[in-house]
This record gives C-alpha cells, sequence and structure tokens, in this order.
C-alpha cells in the first residue's frame, strides 16, 4: 500500500516566518518542511511537501494525489472562497488533514470570512491554532488512520 | 514546572461508543482514556482524565486546574451555548486544546449552531474530525508547547 | 416487551400553577401527575413522572430512560438552547413527545428565540399551545406507537 | 351546544399514502377519515372531514365553520406563505388545531421555510410528528377542551 | 375616455365588520362599496366593486380592468406572498392604489411578514391606515389623476 | 372643537420642483401650500403649513402642535433613522398622516434603507406615492376623521 | 412506454406577447404552443399544452401528469411562494423542467424574491433565460432522457 | 413589609479580582460582598450575598427569594444563553436589578452575543459598566423602590 | 481638581410627565432637576443640569464639557442613530454615565432598534430601566469615581 | 457573420466520470465534447471546446472570445466567487449560456453558496440539472439565437 | 464659469487635533484650512472652507452650494444616517467628492455602521484613509473635473 | 531612501476603454500608464506599471515589491473574494493605495458584493470613483506620504 502522502500549503506561505509574525510566528516554511519531513521519516512516508501561490497549481496538486496515502494542506489565503481547492479536495480517497497555523476562529474581529474555511466541510478533519506543529500532528494522524487506529 | 495535565469530557461522553456510533465511532470513554494515558505516559504527564454531564462541575475542574500545565477539552453538547464554560477556559494559564471527535463543521446539515463551537475563541487551538486520536494529538502538542517547540 | 415510559419537566416547571398563570394555567405539576398517572393506568404504563431545574440531571434521566418504551418531556427553559438535552434526546430508543403547554409559536414578540425549540428537530413529533392535556395526548400517543398504530 | 366539528386538509393531501412515504406514511386519507370519524363518534361529534387542494375553498370552508365547535386543519402546503388560510383562522371561536403528519422542525434540511408553519402563530396549538394519529389527538383534545378540562 | 374603474378587495373582506373588529372596525363591506358607490357617482365613474377569496379571480379582474381608468385595490391576505396578483397589477394602464384599512406598518409585531405588501413596488401609491375612508380617497385620487392634476 | 391643523414638511423640501424631479415632479412648495390651503379653506381648517432642515425645529413644532386638531407630516430624508422625530409624534393627540410624494416602496433599489420609514409605526395612517395630491386628500382624511366619519 | 408529456404555464401567461415585453419578449402564448407542438411532433410525445391562473388546477393537472412521461413548467408568478405547486411537482415520476422565459436571476433588483423560485429544488432542471425557446430545449431534454441519453 | 433582598452571583465570580482583571477589576467578591452588607446596613436590608456556578442553584436561589423585597443578580456567564435564569427571574414580584461589572456593550469585538443579556428583558433594570460599585448603587436603588421613591 | 458635572437630556424629555407616562412615569423634568441638585448639593458637584431638542446644541455641551469632571447624558431619541453624539462622548476625560428612564431592553417589541443604543460603546457605564432615580444613582456613580472608589 | 462558439469548462471538469459520479454521472469530459462537436456540426458551428483549473486562463479565453458568435461556459468551481470571470462574460458581445450539469439549485444543503453561481446575473440564461445534454442543448440555443429564432 | 468650490465639514471635526489623534492625526482643522487654501490659490479656486455640528446647517450650504464648481464633503458623524445630507448632494450639479481623514473600511470593529457611509452612494467618488492630504486630493480632482480632464 | 513605486492593475483592465465603457470611461490602460508615468516623473519616482488577470501573478508582484517606497492597486475583480490578495497586501511596509475608477459604493444595484472591496481593511486608504485621474491622485498621495506630508 502506498506511503505516498503529501503536505501542500496555500499563497504567501513562501514568506511565512516574515508576514505577520505575531500571528504567524517566526519559523519558515523550510523550518516547517524540516519538521514535517522528520515526521514523515518516523511514519516511513514518501513526502512531497509544496507551496504555491496559484490556485490551478493547487487543484492541480491535489487531482495527482488524489489516490495517494494521505493529505495535509494549509489551504491559508484560498480557505475562505477558493471553491474549486474544496471540490478537488472532495475527490481524494485517503484522509485530508486541513491545518492552519493561527487560530482562525479569533479571527473574525478581522471580518467575519476569516473565521470560517470552506475546506473544513470537505475534508476529513482541522487542526488550527497549534502553530508549525498543526503540520506534524496532521502526519502523525495519518499514520494512525492507515494503521487503522483512527 | 509542573505535569499535570487534564482532559475534560462534556455531557453524554459517558456513553460514546454507544451514541449515534456513524458519527462518534464505536470506542468507549474507557477506550479514549485508556489512549490519553499512554499518550501521558510516553510524555511524562500526571493525566487527570474525567467526563461530566455537569455544567457546574466543568466549570470547577477547569477553574482548579486553571494553573497547571495543560488542558484538553472536549465540551461536547457545551460548545454552542455554555458562555460560563469559555469563561473559565479564558483564565487558564496554560495551553488549552478543543478536541471534536467529529468534524463538527460538516454538520451544519443538522443545525447551523452545530458548525460552530464558542469555545474555538477562547482556546489555544482546535482539533476536529481526527476521532478518538484527536485527544492523543491534543496531548502531543501540550508536550510539544511545554518543551518550548510549539 | 417494556412498558415503562417517562415524563420529565424542565426548569421552573415545580412552580406551574403559580407561575404567569395567563400563560401557563393554574394547574399544579401535581395536578399535571395526576392526569398523567390516570392515563397510565389506562394504558397499562409503568410511569415516572419527575420535574428538575438541574440540565444534568435531566441528561441523566434521559440517559438512563433511553432503551425504555417512550418518553415525554417539558424541557420548558431547557428548549432553547440546552444543547446537551437535545445530544440525549437523540439517544432514544423509542418514541419522544415534546410538549409545550404555551403555544410558543406565538411568543416570538417576548424574544425570536422564545417561538423555536431546539429540541424539536431531534424528538419524534411536538404538541404545543394544547394546555395540561397535551401530557396526555403524548401519553396517548405513545399507547398508540407501542401498539404499531401510529 | 355545537358538537359540530371540522377536518380541514390542505393540497396533495389527496394522495395521501402514495406521496413520500417514507415521509407521510402509507396510510390514505380515507384511513385517516375513517381514525377521525371513529373518533368523532367517541365523542359525540358531528364531524366534517374534507380535502382541497384549493386555497379559497380552505378559506370559504374556515369562514363557514368559524362559529363551530372547533376545528382541526393540516395546512400542508398551504402551511408556509398562505396568509389568508390564517387570517380566516384568526375569526374562528371556538379551539383551531394545527396537524402536521411529519415532523416539520425537521426539515429545515430541505429548506429553510420547510420548518416553519405561519400557521402557528394563529391557532390554539399544533401537532406535529406524530403522524396520522395526530388527527385522533388533536380530536381528543377538541372534547377536552369543550369539556372544560382543557 | 373610459371612466371605468374598479375597487378590487381580497379574502377575508367579505366579513368586515365581523372580522378582528378592534383592527378593522365595525363597518361591512357593503357599508364601503356604499362610500365608493357615493365618491363614484361625486366623480362620474362607472364602478365595478367586487370582493374575493380567489387568487385567480383577483387576476382573472385585474387582467379583465388593465385597460380601464383606474384600480384599487385591498389585497388583504394576499399582500405578502401574492406574486401573481402583483405581476397582474404590474400590466395595468392606468393608476393602480393600494388600500389597507389599518395601518400594516405597525403590525411587525405579529410577525415580520406582517409589516410589508410586496404588491407595493408594482403600484402607483399606496393608503395604509386611513380606515375605510382610504377607499373613498384612492378614488378622490383616481379622479385627480384623470383629470391630469395629480 | 379646534379646528388648527398642521402641514409640516422635512428637509429638502423647500426646493421641491427643482430636486429630482424625475422623482418628485415640478410643483413647487409653494404649489403644495396652495393645494392644502385650498382644501383647509374648504375643510373649514385653520392651516399652518410649514418646512424645514431643522429636525429640532420639526420636534419643536410637532410638540407645540400635539393638542390640535390633527397633523399632516412629509417627514422626508427624516423618515428613515430621525428617531426623535417619532417619539414627538407619538406624543400627538389627534390623528396623524403621513405624506411620501414618490412611492418609496418602490426605493429600496437605490437602498435597502429608502423603502422604509420608521415613522409610519408611530402615525395613524400613510399615503405614498400619490404626488402632491397626497397632501390634500391626507387633510380630507383629517376631516372625516374629525366629523367622526373615519 | 407512455409518450405523454405536459407543458404547464402558470399565471398571467395567458397575457404572454402583451405583458412587460420589454422582459418576455412579444410572442404569443399561441407562438409557444406552436413551437412546443412543433417539437412534440419531431419528438412523437403526445403533448398537453395548458396555462391556468389557478393554483389548484396547476397542483390537480401535475397530480394527474405524475406517472406521464415527462413534465415541462413554466411556474410564473407560482415560482416563488407556491408550496403547494412544489409538493405536487416532488411526485411526479418521470423528469421535470422547469423554464423561465426571462432570466430570473437577473431580477434580484426588482425584490431578493424575484431571483429565485422554490421550484428548483424539487425539480430534475431548469432553463431560465432562453426566451420562449426555453420550452422547446426543455422538450428536446425530455425526448433525450427518455431514450436514455441524458 | 419583608426588608429581605438577595445579591446573586452567577458563573466564574468566586474568582472575582484574578479573572480578566484589566476587564473586571483586582477586588475580589468577598470585597464585593462587604460593599453590599455596608449597603445593607445603611439600609435596614436582611441581605443574602450568594455566588454559584450551578444554573440550578441560581434558579432555585431566585424561587425561594421570589416573594421577598428585591433582587440584584449578576448573570455573568448565564447572561447570554440561560433562558431557565430568566423564566425565574421573570417570578419575582419585587424590583429585580441585573448588575454587569463590565459595559457588556462594548464587547460585541469579542462575538456578538457578548453584548447583549437575554435577562435584560425580564428584570425591572440594568446597570452596567460601573464597575463593583453597580452593586451598591442596584441596592440604593432597591431601598428607593421599596420606600415608593423609584 | 474640578467637581463640575453635567446632567444632558436629549429630546422630548422637556415633556417628561405628559409624554407616554405609562413607560416614563407622571414626575417631569422638573422634578428630575430637584433629585439632581439634591444629589449634587450632597457630592459637592457643581452640576449643570440641561435639556435640548437639538443634536448640535448636545455636540456643543459636550464637547464643552469634555474635560470636567463627568457628564450623566440620557440621549433620549438621540440613542439609536446619532453618531455626532457618540463621536462626541468619545472625547470625553472622565466618567459618563448613560441613563435611559424606561428599560430599553425590554421595548423591541415596537422595533428592533429600540433595544439597542449606539451610545453604549462609547461611555464608561449604562443605567437602564430604573426610573428616575437612575440619574441619582450616576451622579452618585460619578462621587464614587472622583473619589477613586469605582 | 461567424459561427465561431465557444465551449469553456471550468476546475475540476476535466475528471469529470470520475468525480462524484453520483451528482456528474460517468460521462467524461472527452464524451461531453463528441456531444458537443456533433451537435456543432448539425449547426454548422467552428467549435472550440476547452477546459482549464486556471483562472486567468479562463478569462484570457473569454476575452479572446468576447466577439464571436457564442459562448457556452460551464464555470465549475469558479461559480461561486470569481468575480474576474464573471466581468469577463459581462464583455462578451453574443449570447453566452451557462451550463451545471447537476441541479445547483437543490444543493444548499452542502452550504448556502453551493445554491447560487453570481454568473448567472451576466450570461443570457441558465441550464442546470440536465446532465451532460444541457451542453448540447445550450448549443442549440445558440444557433437559434443566431438564426433570430430565440 | 464659476470657479466657486466648498470644503465643508462635519460634526466634531472643530476638535480635530485634539480628538482620537491615534485615529485622526494631530493637525488641526486650521491647518488642513491652511492646506486646501494653498491647493484653491494652485487651481484659482474661490474657494469656501466650513465647518459645523449642524446638520441643517450642513444642508443649507450644500443647497447653497448646488450650482456651484464643485464640493468636497468630509460628512464625519453624519456620514452613517444622515439621509437628509445624502438627499442634499444628490442635488449638486457639479463633481462631489467624499473625504474621510481615516479609513473607515478598517473600523468595522467599533460598529458594524462605522465602516459605512450612506453618503457614498450619492457623490462622485471618495477618498479615506488619506489623512488630510485627502482634503487637498480632492480639491486636485475637481480641478481635473473642471478641465475636462477627468 | 527608494523611490521605486508600483501600480497594479487586475483582471480585465487590460480591455479597459473597451469594457462597459459607461462604468469605466474610453480611456485605455496604456492611457492610464501615461498619466501615471508622467505623475511619477513629477514625483521622482521609479514606477513600474503592470496588468495581470493572474491571481498568483498580482500575489507575486506584491510581495517582491512588499519593500517598497509604495503601491497603487486596482483591484478590479479581486476586491472582492481575493483573500490571497489581501493577504499579500498586508505584508507591505510602504503605503498602499486601492484604487477604484468607478464608484463601487453604487453598485451594489448589481449585487450586494459590488460595493465592498475585502481588500479596503487591509490598505492605507482608498479612492473610488474618480475616474482615471484616481490612479495620479494615488501617487501623489505616495509623494506626500514618502515626504513626511500625510
Amino acid at each position: 500500500m502506498s506511503r505516498r502522502v503529501h503536505v501542500l500549503n496555500g499563497p504567501n506561505l513562501n514568506l511565512l516566518g516574515q508576514r505577520e509574525p505575531h500571528l504567524y510566528g517566526s519559523r519558515t516554511l523550510a523550518d516547517v518542511e524540516a519538521l514535517c519531513q522528520a515526521a514523515a521519516a518516523r511514519h516511513g512516508f514518501d513526502l512531497e511537501f509544496r507551496q504555491t501561490n496559484r490556485e490551478y497549481e493547487m487543484i492541480d496538486w491535489i487531482q495527482a494525489a488524489r489516490k495517494d496515502a494521505g493529505l495535509v494542506i494549509n489551504p491559508a489565503g484560498f480557505s475562505h472562497f477558493s471553491a474549486p481547492v474544496l471540490d478537488a479536495l472532495k475527490m481524494c480517497e485517503g484522509p485530508v488533514v486541513e491545518v492552519h497555523i493561527s487560530n482562525i476562529h479569533k479571527r473574525t474581529v478581522e471580518a467575519d470570512w476569516r473565521g470560517h474555511s470552506i475546506m473544513s466541510a470537505g475534508v476529513t478533519g482541522v487542526i488550527a491554532g497549534l502553530g508549525v506543529q498543526g503540520y506534524v500532528l496532521a502526519l502523525d494522524y495519518l499514520a494512525l488512520a492507515l494503521a487503522g487506529e483512527a
């Protein structure tokens, strides 16, 4: 059985660490990738870690990954209005975990739509507000799920 | 530094495993406690695992725990309208992780209020939809946070 | 087959007859119990009639009753925001009838939430506005349902 | 004192038993009439049982019945937007019971307006979700009300 | 040029005088017709005064009247949800005055929809709350409009 | 018994005839006053006809008029948000008619608040969309009301 | 297998061609029937083409047609609030196509409810804004569906 | 005439002084009680001062107090969704003053429901945002009311 | 330190005692001033007590008072939509207490906006529903606040 | 006159046939293209049939096509929030038909935004729920429109 | 052709520089006038610069200016609910620019109505958030517009 | 200090001058660039002027520009739902001015979302409705801001 999993990152996450650090912390996306690769090694995953500012690229990647073992996505700015990304996620056969570094539920102060991700109704589960470790926990979940323990 | 952590479970979770198993699965709360105690052992936590149908008891427990190392809560039916539980959570000094076994964001079909927890804006982060393993991941997060890695 | 049925009354109904009699009439809860016991006798029911101001007690009673023949509940002030009571009701295996002495649908003048019970989507059916006889009719329904005539 | 009561049925109920039986059951309107006539006989009522797809006919029947002993109405598809039927009901001098075979409060999934009847604020009380026995219970209520016991 | 005008009355107005007299007063529809015929005589109008509980009849009458000199309508219970009556009114070539005996804008207490008539956006103007004299004033307006003074 | 009546005009009506004539027509406020004085003469009224852009002046005038025979008001731009003018109107002892030259119910296209006057719930009745003759009809109504014919 | 299909037209469509031609065009309902009969001939359909201003007649026709091969309906003014027509449509066993001559989605400017048909959730599909040819296309669809090609 | 009055405090107020002191200040509930007892002494009141995290206890206390001279309540977290507490308050025969230490109307930033207490429509009056002195002022009001000066 | 305080009254309060006495009581504004001057004497305040129907005058007075010791305002009809009065209040350096004689939270029956004052988010605190004694209590609060006891 | 027409398909339609077949059926996009080319041949159209997951490509194609004979678009996931695609469609000079394979109006159960396409107010007409034949009917409409028969 | 232009300032702007300087900066209205007069000199404008707390004065000034070359308005507290000022602005024949010193769109945190000006739909254009230079840019725009370059 | 500034144009602006000229005027984007380059020359700016239909390209450009002197953006169709563009804008260190050629606040007639840009809460300020000169004024503002005069 495939051990290929994906961690896909949405727009502006290429600047993680520089971008609003009071919200997103100071660790960079390279730091996150290192954390994820370590977790993947621990779980025997073949991990593809990618980031894009392009909605279509995100869609293409999800489509290509849809029969693989599992998927972790931080949809970032696509979370709120990108129906095509949601439609792609709904085609995935394995578990899908949506990760947000910040607790989006606290962010309705900025705008109502900030507190809600339309992705959430199309994924297996959501981890929000646990910082960059949210990615690691999501991969841990995939391992448990593939082992039939979730 | 204290290693005392709490896993608090809200109303009707005493019947986990029997209650709407298509939503919540067949594992019982005793199973969940076993998973949590194993995780606690792994992390060197002194874990208090409890369940109550009583809002006041939940408040009392949170108040008593508010200076301890961390707290995991599955507020269950208190999630949507129990402002006193939220007010108690806001007093906690350590990290607080809210866990839902099912993906509540998929449940707006039943009623709008089902898809939203008022607790979420008062906690560190939220894990939803990852089944009973959500508890374990929440404890893993507490360990990371206490180690300064989150 | 069990003939055990329950009539459960929510908060402030202990003062029925004294409380806003223009809305709820002058009969007391003892009067209601007498009506219900008479009906139970007529139907060969083993009837448990109780009242509580305690949400957790209501939850516990419903949980304990969930495999019995049927349940009648006047959730009173729990009707509008008590998600845990609703969650407990959804576990009942027999028919559940929600009773309101007053016609709650006329009461949106006081507040929008007065005209709507969140319980209603989790029960078999609802009787509202038929005064204390609503209880008797609910028991009559249970008898018909148990006889396979509903 | 008049013992004349009316059971009025709204649009598409002529096809009861054939129409969405998972919602409305398999008994026909003739079956319902038989149940009602039996109840009427038990209570000494002179019962008029009718069905119409015509809003005006419903209005005319209610107007004609407005000084009679009591009225039971299943407004069916008129429930949601037929203000003239509601206006007619408000002229009735005796008790009026609104009956729905299905539990309309569960039907907001189909559309928001499905879960709410504008009639409800203009009637004595409502019975919903108790199947065709809802009619019988409504007649039982009329008997109690006329006897001064409601 | 035609002097043919119409006064059309909607559902339940046949019982004017008996129906909720605290809202609608004690004068009957025959009284209203007498007032209108007197006004018509004063203005040299050929007046057709009619009432119906039938939506289709109202539509047919409006269609037939659509090229006549003017039209006064009290849509009564059709005011709030009867789109076909509105569509018919929009075809009228002469002035159309909507009349309500009671001040509907005061009636949001009963229900939000009570305070608003969907007809209003399709007519020349509206007179509400001036009792049965609203009809007479509407006919006076038609006379002024036909004389080019409005 | 007093025959003193008032016609009070709100802001920007001093420019009637010049202001958005496609909505308000080409007749000036002086023309309206002439029409009103003619009607007043016909009814034996002692008519005070005034216009102001000042909310406080409108309030003062209404307070001063509150025991007089009747009042006609075109609140113009005060219609939508001027709670103090509404509060003053509610103190009037005689009949109060609110007049709008245009049909405000057609004007929700511009903004939702355009279609609704908060004054309406505090007056006897409303005439909208009948152009400047609306004033005359309002005075005719006052005459009928004072004669006990309304 | 039955080739009997129905084209049912709602209120005010009897005046098609005269009614708001900027919205609905200048072709009459007779023209539409000719187009439909030609299409029916092409497809070997036995076509019943009817129009009514009567809601009950529409319901009766749909009930009678519910086991026939297919149905096309332009609900016109019934689209927005006529729950009984929707309830009847839901009983049809063959495909049902809802047709609107104008693009109703453009008409929220007039009123919010204009842009939405409650029928749409109860039919197979919808064609809107394609003028009178929408009827022909709907019949073409029925032919494809009956041939198993849709 | 009874001089017995009650000051009842809702959930989490046992931690007043420690809980979010930027919102609630640093005085403890014991300090508040001292202020209240001093005021009670000044007014000759027999004062019962209590706090609970238990909704049912609050209900029981209000029921027991309902015929006493007056009641002051800080419902705290019960303010927003606890219908049973509101129902109990509505049974009180003497004046009831609702007190909030912070100005809840400023707190819609946190969540919409924070700015509004459902209790308010069931009490004599409300004091919010005047800190712990709000309690004293409430007791002063009770004294004035009992003296017939309010 | 300044002991100059202000009590400012909004529109229509000049008629207090005559205006809707079932809501506002029978005491006049002169009575209120006497109560306030007595309280001011008790507290050693130099009290300016004023009323206006003029929004600009209210703004000017608040601006002039903004560096004085404290301010009490009954904004009356300005409460709901007068943003400039709110903006002026936000400039005050001392405590500001908003007073309403009636309990505005009970008045949503009249209109939704009646139950809410936009001022409330810009003031120190609010007293509503305690009648004319609300003014006195507000002055008592100013004295406590100036003494550093609030 | 140009006979060049376009059929443009939005995101995830490249997986048609595999993607949620209970909603979208089992035919692939190649099947749809074959159907469309056959229809194009029948009508003498020069047909460009394309699919993209890229919003900008869709915009570019629409811009390039804006002076051609006609356009059919299945915006898929762009339907709900892609304002730039709508803005491009509004520049098209020929008829534009929006096609949805499933009946989007039935899909509000998933999420409110699912039931509504913002494109619809910017196109000639809409066909929804008629499966892949919706494309063919849209091309048939273009042929009729170009022939002046629509 | 007239070179007379107006800069009109709404309530509380007389205290600019002192009022919430974190929002509005420290420059006074005299500073703003100096900037504007310098710009006017540069453009050959005859500039009238005024401020008022009086709604009626604002209306009067706009009416008087309505045939002049152009108008700049900072409606300040009138922005949100002052329909009469909007109505006056709609009569202006030349360009009208609405200026806000702060970015009002960021201010929905304070209250929803803070983020929106009802004036905006009645003016040529809006400049918000560019500080006091917004006035100068508005005058620059008027110069361009009068030169036919806008 | 850097004098590098950017003017970024969103989707469909490549067709400015041809696209809905009644809304956007007849000047092309090349005309706008010429105006902007002239202004840049006047201010000594090194100006990058670009347009794209690609959301990702807009994001990339903003990211690359985020440390430059200033940025002007006409987000066009991205204004309403493109959260990633907003997130990128929030990272800019210099002033950002959002420009709309048309007055978007007038466009709620088309759709509610047309009147509102989600960008506005993330930028320094907004210029809307001042045609293509809005770009020039935005650049003038950047010059003032960089000079410390804004």
